[in-house]
This record gives structure tokens, C-alpha cells and sequence, in this order.
């Protein structure tokens, strides 16, 4: 009986998670959840899957829970509760959280030499080093639930890391593919949330129509894979149907596909190595999906992901940079304060403005990212 | 030092199969090679690559041979020498003479512990049970040189037989993809060695036009694999990049992807599990290779893969007598004496004839090979 504990339950990941779980009751006890806000569903996820703790955003969300729910179990509070819950006996932390508040957990989870499934970005794009270093020290395993690294993780699968050639990852080119610098002028927050395959948070979806999102990946499969950024590459393969793939030196390129159902990529990390199956799980079938296209990237247009490549050359706090002034941006372009090329923008000129520190503290992360976020609102939030 | 016997050294395979291993000069010991007819290539094999042994199909090209080279090397003759040759020590023979002659010499060479790679349809077509029974016993590694089979067994690296959910094996669809029955009454001999992506031999080519190309492999695949045929696919590929995929039961799909270069596989028989860089290797640019589509192979028009699908449900001496009458019918085709339609048609009325011997033995599976060419020759060639 695998120990788990979910951090981000009532989102996306988390809810799916739980989806996946139901198909494997007799393998898998919850031990604890945390929503920040969602107590209704939170109080659900109480009722159905009993887990021993929970944490919620304050003591208000808190005194809510407690009114609808029947039992009597251990209600934490803050970014603290998010904290001591991974202190819980457990096997597996689910890091489903967003933002940089899912940093600390891990990290404090890998320390008490917990199994981490990761779906927050923020993790290793600002503390890849730091978190892997501290992942291999402890002997844990450090588990992708993205659809992108969960398919790297399964074309490695029983082969020789000293044969790989390069990474490759693919990008669906999001909503905006083929348009040129000056066709994004005009885009709206309306035509941005538009993805053409996944259905994701906001965030997440403006990440995929400026690739800033692939450029995330590339930083997170340099340190997850512990691999040279310049044999990761990313190409446009619009159907996202082919989640990555790995090219070795003999020639060969192994890839995965499968429909676009995170329920996938999360089995895998959860039941890992197992492969399972799962309820309702659609299969590809070659009848339907009758065409995989590629492109290569367009750089120019998409300056993000060059952005990507460049804070990750840099390294140190620079992907810190990257991700916190994205966070910010993305924010401001979904308030409409301001325009869609603005993004990329932004988050160049932070980076210049950024004295790099290359051999970061986490608490060194923690206050650049906090600076950086505060020095653009200050500057755009009017 | 692997030591190595190539029995067909002179044929398409042979030959790529030794401009691998001049890429690991010092890994490989060419121990033997032999040659049917091409006595001035295999002279020129025997100053490179310096082997103890070679065999040929008679005395008379034994005589030829002698006077062509300057060592004083074992010179064996005819069927007996292409058993008799596997009897040298070595670790691994490559099995890449055409036609039922490949299956004596590897029983022989699996019974005295080498390992095999295999590069001959017929051994597995015809003795698929026996062999890899034997095989089993013999604990030896039994390596597909063919790109299909190769890739699958990459796409299995790592992972676990019980967690497969199917195999699907990719096919160019040959000269004739998308043609109907009605379109295939008048198609030449000229139209049907025009394939696509491969250049290969007369046979292979027109097996590949007809499908029964791919309906051997599935019976191979039975074999190699330890599956059952109902989870054995085909869909066709046009482009011929994908090599061939593996479904797992969480709904994900393994792909080996390459280039059209046979040297792929067989770098990769030869320095299995090794991956290793071979020479002037094309690896896949996805910029250039910009589109894989998929489609239904067409069973009704290509009879030939669903006789195969059906010889290999029957079991027994079925798939010899499918291997059998392919090979005649074939060879009547390419004479000119038949259509290519009624390669199928001999194929079903051999099968229909046939009284099946359900466990049968090596003298069994030969003889049958030889009544059922015999009976076709004495209908056919007038």
C-alpha cells in the first residue's frame, strides 16, 4: 500500500490524480490533501477518501471546512500547512500546487526522503540544481506528471543515458502557430485561451500561446534528465499526439504517444515503473488520428522560448527571472493591462535588469523571485 | 571480442553487415562467411576482414574461389558446409542466406549456444515454435536484424511483456497502396519492384507489394515476441519512418523512429544492448520529414496478410505452406508465368490442399516445404 499525500488536490492534476487512484483502491491510502481555496470539493475529497490530514489556505477556509465535514481529522492552515503536511508519514508527495509555493513542500519532502510526483513547474525551473542534487543525495525517485517529461521518462526507459543524442520536445505550437510577430500585435486574452488540444488553467494556456511553456520544459529536462540544454531540442507537432521523444546515437528516435489525457502521465508516476490500466482511458487509434505533422519552431515570433534557452545558458537565478517575471506578465496580459507581445518583453528586460547570483540559496530564490514580481507590478499595475 | 559468422555475406544484408563492423574493428572477430554464387565479392570480404572459414554453394566455385585469394584458408561446400561452418566458435551468427536453407544452420548454431541474428524470413515463418523453444532452452540471445522487428524490440526495452496491451507493426503499403482489387489485374512485374522506400531484393520486394511481406512479419512477430497473433497489428505507414510501435495497457504507445537504413538494426543486433554510432548514419531531421500518416491496411485487396493472419490461427505446417507457395508463386510472377493477382490464389488453394500436421518436426517442416513448391512447380511451369 503505497502512502501518498496530494498537495493542490481540488485542481486540474489533483482531482485527476485522485481519478487515477480510484482505479487502484487496494494500492494507494491518502494521507493528506490541501486545497487553497475549493473547501466544497476538498469536503468531498474528505468524504470519499478518508485521508488522515488536510491543509487549507487560512483559518477561515478552515473554521468553512470544519462545518462540512463529519469526521474529525487534522485541518492545517497556510503556507506552513503546506509545509508540515509533507511531514506526514507517506511514500509519494503529489507536488500539484501552483506557483513557487510548491518549492519548499518538495524540497522538505525529498529531506524526509519522500518519493516526489512533480506538476508544478516552479520546482526545478527556478531550483532544478538544488531540488535533483538534494533528489539523488536522498536517493528518492523524482517522478514527472507532465505529459512532455513523462514521455522522455518512458523512451529511457531500460536504456544507457550515455546514448542519448538529444531530448526532443514537442510543442503543440498552441493557438497562435504560423502567425508572424506583427500578426500577434492584435491577440486578444480571449483568442490566447484558446489551446487547441489541452484543456489547462489560464496561466498555463498563455504559456502554451507564447511557448514560454516548452521553454519551462526544456529547464526542467535538463535538470530532471541531467542533460546539456543544447541537446534539448523543441519541435512543433501541432496534433500533440507524439508527447516527446529521444534520439540515441545509433539513429534511433524512440517516442511516446497517446491521446491527450493527463490521467496518463499520471499513472505512470504514481504506479512507476507498473504501467496499469485506467477506467476509460481512450486508446490512440490509427484510423482516427491519421496524420503527425512537424515543424520547427519559430524562434523570432515565439521569443519566450528563446528567452527560455538563454536564462538556462545563464543559469543561477536567471530561470528564476524568467519564471517569476512570466508569472507577472501572463497576470498583467490576462488583466489587459497589457498587450500579448508585452509578455516576451517584459521578461527580457528583467532579466537584463537581473545581477545574477549563479550559485543560489533556495532562500536566494525565494527573494528574487519575490523582487522581481514586485518590481514589474510596481511598474505596470496602475 | 565478439566472434562473429555471417552465413550470406555477399547479399544486401551481408554486406551492410560487415560495413558495420569495420565501425568496431575492435569489438568484432569475422570467424567465417559465406557466399553462394558471388565468389569475386566474398574474395575481396576474405582480404578485408581475414576470416578461418568460408563456405560456398559448390566445388566448382570452391575451385573459382582458391584461385582468387592468397590465404590458405578452410574452404566448405553446399548445404552441409553452411551447417557445418556454425560448428566453428564464435558468439554470434548472423543468419542472412535467403529462403528455408537459413533454418538447419540456425537450429545447429542455437543447439551449440550462439547467438543469433536473424536476418532470414523463413526460420520463424516456418519453425517459429521450434526455434524459439530451443532457443529458450539454449538461453541465447535470438536478435531480429529486419527494421520492423527491431524496432519493437527497442520499443519493449525496459519494460514489462504482461504490461503490453499490442504490437503494431507499420507498413509502406508498397507500390500499390490505395489500388483495388479490380486496379491489381494488370499491374506488371516493372510496376511492382518500384518500392517506395527500400531497395531490397526481387522477392522481398514483391512480398512487400502483395503485403505477405508484412503478414511474415506478424507470424515473426509471433515467435520473437511470445504473443498471441490477436494482439498483433498492422497499419500502414507510407513514409516508412516509424519502424514499428508497442501499446502499452496505460494507453501508451512505444515508436522506434529512423531513417530507411538497414545498418540501424543491424548495429543494433550486433552490439546488443549496446547503442553505438555507425559512420555516415542519417539520423531523422524533422524538418525535413515533416508528416507520418497512418491508414487500415486493406485486407480484402491484399489477400495475401490476411491468408498469413490465418495460416499462423491454423498453426502447425500452415505458415510453411504459406512460405512455400509465396516463394513459387512469387518466382512464377516475376518469370512472367502468372498474374499478380494469383499469388494469393496459389497461396489459398496450397493452404486449402494441405493436411496440417499440428506439432510438426524440422524433417517435417522441410519436407512439406519442399511437396508444396513441388506441387505448384508441376501446375505452374509449363
Amino acid at each position: 500500500m503505497k502512502r501518498v499525500i496530494i498537495l493542490g488536490a481540488t485542481g486540474s492534476i489533483g482531482t485527476q490524480t485522485l481519478d487515477v487512484i480510484k482505479n487502484f483502491r487496494d494500492n494507494f491510502k491518502v494521507v493528506g490533501l490541501t486545497a487553497y481555496n475549493n473547501v466544497d470539493l476538498l469536503a468531498q475529497q474528505i468524504e470519499e477518501f478518508n485521508p488522515e490530514v488536510v491543509a487549507v489556505k487560512d483559518e477561515n477556509k478552515a473554521y468553512k471546512l470544519k462545518a462540512k465535514i463529519n469526521k474529525n481529522i487534522e485541518i492545517l492552515t497556510g503556507q506552513k500547512g503546506l509545509q508540515n503536511i509533507v511531514e506526514y508519514e507517506a511514500d509519494l508527495v503529489v507536488v500539484a500546487v501552483e506557483g513557487i509555493a510548491g518549492l519548499l513542500p518538495t524540497v522538505k519532502a525529498i529531506e524526509r526522503g519522500k518519493d516526489i510526483a512533480l506538476a508544478n513547474k516552479e520546482v526545478l525551473v527556478t531550483a532544478g540544481k538544488i531540488v535533483m542534487d538534494l533528489a539523488k543525495k536522498k536517493k528518492i525517485n523524482f517522478l514527472p506528471v507532465d505529459s512532455e517529461h513523462s514521455a522522455i521518462l518512458q523512451c529511457l526507459r531500460g536504456n544507457d543515458k550515455k546514448e542519448i543524442s538529444r531530448l526532443i520536445l514537442t510543442a503543440s505550437g498552441g493557438p497562435f502557430r504560423g502567425m508572424k510577430y506583427e500578426d500577434l500585435k492584435k491577440v486578444t486574452v480571449e483568442q490566447t485561451l484558446r489551446h487547441p488540444n489541452w484543456k489547462m488553467g489560464k496561466k498555463i494556456t498563455v504559456d502554451s500561446a507564447t511557448l514560454m511553456n516548452k521553454g519551462f520544459e526544456v529547464i526542467e529536462a535538463k535538470w530532471l534528465f541531467d542533460i546539456s540544454e543544447d541537446k534539448i531540442d523543441v519541435i512543433v507537432h501541432p496534433q500533440s499526439i507524439i508527447h516527446s521523444m529521444v534520439e540515441y546515437i545509433d539513429g534511433s528516435v524512440i517516442a511516446q504517444l497517446a491521446t491527450a489525457d493527463m490521467r496518463i502521465p499520471i499513472q505512470y508516476a504514481l504506479n512507476y515503473p507498473t504501467r496499469n490500466y485506467i477506467n476509460g482511458i481512450n486508446f490512440l487509434d490509427f484510423s482516427i488520428t491519421t496524420q503527425l505533422t512537424f515543424e520547427k519552431p519559430d524562434l523570432e515570433t515565439f521569443r519566450c522560448l528563446s528567452l527560455a534557452y538563454e536564462a538556462l545558458k545563464i543559469g543561477g537565478t536567471m530561470t528564476t527571472v524568467l519564471n517569476a517575471a512570466d508569472e507577472i506578465a501572463v497576470s498583467l496580459f490576462l488583466n489587459k493591462k497589457i498587450e500579448f507581445l508585452q509578455i516576451a518583453e517584459i521578461i527580457e528586460e528583467s532579466m537584463k535588469e537581473h545581477n545574477n547570483i549563479q550559485n543560489p540559496t533556495l532562500d536566494d530564490i525565494i527573494n528574487v523571485d519575490k523582487e522581481v514580481k514586485e518590481k514589474i507590478a510596481k511598474k505596470y499595475m496602475r
